[in-house]
């Protein structure tokens, strides 16, 4: 079985799946508020698709074992799906390219900082929602619409993910 | 001077200025993730406007002295405004129906506990960003497109907001 070590989550190690939603210098950012705040702007390229809207939801997830093995993996063909934590806790990111079908190999995981959001762009394969150590919420921006936006398929083999 | 005590944010209260954003039992929710997770769904009315689209971003706000003196609002005439908390810390929300140019006796004003997010309906007056206690960060859905959608004032006389 292929065994993954989870490596921490950059912008530039992610951006083949998607963009990472966190204050940072190389974003976009300005004084707004007279002075009492800063925007760190447009982080992220939502994406509902042409019928589509963008919908905010919160996910509330249970914590998952360590090591975790990876059986399935998901994808929404139709628009992205960005999760920003909002339990001030690590969580677990598994994903795999969106061009065809992956399998074990094709895998890639990465430990999210509790300040870090992801947004995964649309057909990019991932893993559902990874919390880790207790129950987590996150925020949830995806899409709602027409038509079937949800595709699972189960590895041909399993992978196991450690930190 | 007006003064005004903050009440607990509800989304009863609220609802003549948007939405919350929270795990409620109100809200609409199911099990998805084989049974791992929660969701919560749908809990705002983002509204970028025929033009716009919604966008993400991070507002790093400096504490608010409290009590604190109100002396100007501003609107969105054109979308939505979402804020949920990261940092895990209340924050207040003062607010003015988007009918006509709000004086102090107009202001409603929240206490907004570590897990509800409010989001400003399109044209509802508010005041720039309030947090309290510490430096804190939270996720902002708001509307990029053509077109000004800024308005600010200055109140006739100021009101002063308590805990």
């Amino acid at each position: 079985m292929r065994e993954i070590v989870a490596v921490p989550l950059t912008r530039e190690a992610f951006a083949p799946f998607g963009d990472v939603i966190e204050v940072s210098a190389a974003a976009t950012r300005y004084m707004i508020n007279g002075g009492n705040t800063e925007r760190f702007h447009d982080l992220a390229s939502l994406a509902p698709g042409p019928d589509g809207r963008v919908i905010v939801s919160i996910f509330r997830g249970q914590p998952r074992p360590i090591p975790f093995e990876i059986t399935m993996m998901e994808r929404h063909p139709l628009g992205s799906q960005a999760f920003m934590p909002l339990s001030g806790r690590p969580y677990l990111v598994v994903v795999a390219q969106a061009t065809g079908t992956p399998d074990a190999a094709d895998l890639a995981a990465f430990l999210a900082g509790p300040g870090q959001g992801v947004n995964y762009a649309p057909g990019v394969w991932h893993h559902p929602l990874l919390a880790l150590e207790e129950i987590s919420d996150f925020l949830v921006l995806d899409r709602a619409g027409p038509n079937p936006n949800c595709e699972e398929i189960d590895l041909a083999s399993p992978a196991r993910v450690f930190l």
